[in-house]
């Protein structure tokens, strides 16, 4: 039968023949994970996804939420969802069961999550962000606000934000300017407006808990007086009773071009002046708080995107293999018969090129989620440190890169429809409407890209990103020794070394007095690393679809990886010689675009 | 003051520096058409566009059309546009005065139309419609036909519409089924329905005029054997009155992911056995007729997108050179103050982008107004062909490219907006879910792709491409011999000469047994003849300006002349390395994409 969201065969691909994710049940904290169990909780989150959530899509679009009188409304077909989540337990799916988390590889969540933020993003967004703040409530939190807030905000009982943009203060985080006045009592008073708010109102839960950055007075300008507050949205008392409403209050949402089922609110916060809070973690350390909690906001970002790149995909896909439309064009003849679109060259084009991003952007995603399992079970502080290293460079390739390929793929992916694609009477216009988000939201890809070159080019005295490199290298010399790869694997190295002579180049260049044409130069940075990290985890995938077929595969299974290798090949073959062309203008550190005064950029 | 929709310096730039425009006044049929004249009109309707039809923009997105028993209404704010294009006679610029038409040169109209769907292109789409159907009535209408309908149409008190597509009959246009029977008294009675039909209703006017292509009981099948009709929905009488109504109407309206100012209509024809139609034109004969269109509706779609891009690259200079964040990369220090966006390095990239391709863009749409016009006034045969054979090989760059860059420019137009570019508060969403279907229409981009491949690289025997590439050459010669010019010039001969090659190979291996690699490699290679179109385009103003301040310009002209340096500059140095990576891949004729077996595509 056709698949939809996303291809199972290739999700269990990644699992369990690339990543080998079983293995990490050798150690204590994943014992109990092993393939069985793990293939278990794909299709009870498969099941879901299809029959549950995925028919609410449309719906959560269409209807959107609605705001009257500070009250919000998501769209009615989530309560049923948001039941099931709960019941399902799947809001806490990686954390500590002793606040009601499942203890779960992140490779694995990822798995499910591919197949939640395929079906329906917008409404998962809600519980993304309930978990988010739960995470800085276990991570940053005293024993009284742990006990008080986090079992029930991993449960789903309490919804969960974060305050963090203000009108003047969206990528500079540190103009924000919301204070907090420290009571007798020990709690602060907080005063301020907050735009962009995802989930700070809505009617799944009685009560919602806001993480809030704000600056108590007399505390340093810009990042380093920001602190972090907890601020419910009805008070909690010490016994854990629920008290009078805060003093927090939605005064708008915003109308925007999709995640129509995801309320985008302003908060006022203070307004009467009897907001409260509490302190979560230290004065002034917010700003750090809020980093520990980036990288896994952005890699789930990374696959809210891909989730509508593999969606868009598996309905192209199949759309092309009944959609009747033109003949051949090596057809014998005007009267031949019509075909199936996927016969038609530039359909199979678009197809290869949604195939071959969606899956290497599926591998790279469950891969970064691979280290974080790594990280977490060794015992070596070496080794966690290389890990956290990997996965700090991989994480801006994961939300910037992997979110403007899905885009592209999401375009594709109504481009096959035709003029079907352009109305609503399919899903895959609100694809492209819904994934638009994704290049904004937690550090905008201009963000990333900045954040690649001047934070993970040079961690560690630059040892992670040579780290990276010299994994790519591990592969690509797999890869040389396996037979019809070996022309991929060469193709992969040119790159590779071209990566590492553009990183030298750029490292230079940004401590020089060329700064500012590096980070001119810093998004076709991102953009080469990405595509080097396509490579690599595409030539992966080759391998052990090469090293399978050697073993003798199941008929069925004969195609799959057939088609494996082929994705390796088109990626390589069409991609690299292009990513080889953006190292070149990188090389050149042609500074154009800083030296165009701005008046000469016209319009006036 | 800053500009909005279009940048009127440039604009004007285009038509007095680089094209010359009024060097058409030379020849009688242009006579009135000097500076002045053409500064007027353009002013004029830049006039209209700032002040009657981009207010209705938004309005129009959010209102949209109805539907209700078989009528459509528009959205209301339209009507007064409507009524003030009727006034203005806007509907048929070039025309022949002696129907309606104001005889002005493409190359101005496409000035016009730059601000006109550059404002608000769902309206702009309905009088498109009118004046395309008129076309046909003129170029294939009997001098009754024409008499009945024609003036009617082109000033705007009727409608007009194409019906072409059918549910089965989309990219295959070949595959109609919509019959027709002659009856006694000469009309054919017609049966059948259609799709996708803008404007097909509306209360704009109080007749609309229908060409539709159907066939001909007996008629052969596909394309050899389709006819068009002129049917209208109210009977015209042999004196001009209104009869009774046509048995046309509309079914239904489509729910769209943009251009919601527009009704995109499904018709039944003759569901009460009742529907007439004169022939237009010869019987089998009309795709032919179609084809005639082509090229201009073609390059209005190209204008629709160029529009968007262009609105949404003021939108996003005059946004980012107000908008407070964040610090310069190179500041001394974080307490250094907020600086506007645009003096960050990757917002100037995004900038810069967005304005070389808008500017390029512009020059090669109007540019093939100035091929049109050329043609026109040309009484050579051999320059006639040579224009025609010009014109032939742009339009599938000036709808399949133009229409793909504009749709990427329009997505960096939100992201300079931040969160706020995803908000419906500003336009800049609504500029790129309106361009979203200009790559859908008018034959999507693949089929232009295909278009140049297979029709328009061998037409004359090559000698069209041929003499495109002779155009390039020429201007690269004259940029050599300009101080500072000299490096780009070498480069885009570089990229000249490789187009040269691979178009060679393409053409042959189009022929031989691997033509579905070669179809399969078809839009790479619109991508890379596109690239060299616009570098051309840019190096062509560039040696405009460069020869300007030469000359000495007055100061306010200096530092647009000094972006139009820098525009080649930044597109040469940075895309054409890549186009010369994706002629790499075309040369090697990797087929991949053809070998892939069906299963392999997974998804099963």
């Amino acid at each position: 039968m056709a698949q939809l969201i996303a291809d199972r065969r290739d999700v269990d691909f990644v699992l369990h023949e690339q990543l080998e994710v079983e293995t990490l049940g050798r150690h204590e904290k994943f014992a109990e994970f092993n393939k069985k169990t793990v293939d278990m909780i794909v299709s009870e989150a498969r099941n879901l996804a299809l029959k549950e959530m995925l028919p609410t899509l449309t719906a959560g679009d269409e209807e959107g939420c609605t705001f009257e009188n500070g009250e919000v409304k998501v769209p009615e077909a989530f309560h049923r969802v948001y039941d099931l989540f709960k019941e399902g337990e799947w809001i806490a799916m990686c954390d500590n069961p002793e606040w009601g988390g499942q203890g779960m590889p992140a490779t694995v969540s990822l798995a499910v999550k591919n197949f939640f933020h395929g079906a329906n993003f917008p409404f998962t967004l809600h519980v993304l962000l309930a978990h988010g703040a739960g995470k800085l409530v276990e991570k940053f939190g005293t024993d009284k606000q742990k006990e008080l807030f986090l079992k029930k905000m991993y449960t789903g009982e309490w919804g969960g934000t974060m305050l963090l943009t203000e009108a003047e203060a969206g990528s500079d985080v540190g103009a924000l300017t919301t204070s907090a006045v420290k009571n007798e009592d020990g709690t602060y008073s907080i005063t301020g407006n907050k735009i962009f708010i995802s989930s700070g109102e809505h009617n799944f839960t009685e009560n919602i808990i806001h993480p809030v950055l704000a600056r108590i007075e007399g505390a340093p300008a810009g990042t380093a007086g920001i602190s972090l507050f907890l601020v419910p949205k009805i008070w909690v008392n010490d016994d854990g009773s629920l008290g009078e409403a805060n003093d927090i209050v939605c005064t708008g949402i915003e109308h925007k071009m999709g995640i129509h089922g995801s309320p985008t609110c302003s908060m006022t916060l203070g307004g009467r002046g009897k907001c409260r809070g509490t302190l979560l973690g230290l004065e002034n350390k917010g700003m750090r708080a809020m980093f520990v909690m980036m990288n896994e906001a952005r890699l789930d970002v990374g696959m809210q995107a891909l989730g509508c790149a593999s969606a868009s995909y598996m309905n192209a896909l199949n759309y092309a293999r009944v959609r009747i439309q033109g003949r051949s064009p090596d057809a014998a003849g005007k009267d031949a018969p019509g075909v199936p679109i996927i016969q038609h060259p530039d359909v199979r084009r678009m197809l290869l090129h949604m195939k071959a991003y969606t899956e290497g952007m599926r591998s790279l995603l469950y891969y970064t989620g691979l280290c974080e399992d790594k990280m977490r079970i060794s015992d070596d502080a070496d080794e966690k440190a290389r890990y956290q290293g990997r996965i700090d460079v991989l994480i801006p390739i994961a939300k910037g890169y992997v979110t403007d390929r899905s885009f592209e793929v999401c375009s594709l992916g109504i481009q096959i429809f035709g003029g079907y694609g352009y109305t609503r009477e399919y899903p895959q216009e609100q694809l492209l409407r819904d994934c638009k988000i994704t290049h904004i939201y937690e550090g905008t890809n201009g963000i990333q890209a900045m954040d690649l070159l001047g934070r993970k080019l040079g961690l560690n005295k630059g040892q992670a990103f040579t780290d990276l490199l010299g994994e790519m290298k591990k592969q690509i010399e797999t890869a040389k020794k396996i037979k019809g790869l070996e022309d991929l694997a060469a193709d992969a190295e040119k790159l590779a070394d071209k990566l590492a002579e553009t990183a030298m180049h750029m490292a230079k260049t940004a401590r020089s007095e060329k700064m500012m044409t590096a980070f001119a130069h810093a998004y076709s940075f991102m953009d080469i690393t990405g595509d080097a990290v396509m490579a690599w985890m595409l030539l992966w995938r080759a391998c052990a679809a090469a090293q399978n077929l050697e073993k003798g595969a199941k008929k069925k299974d004969i195609s799959f990886y057939d088609g494996q290798l082929k994705s390796a090949r088109f990626f390589i073959k069409s991609v690299l010689p292009l990513s080889m062309g953006k190292a070149e203008t990188i090389l050149e550190s042609d500074d154009t675009v800083m030296q165009m005064s701005e008046d000469a950029f016209g319009g006036k």
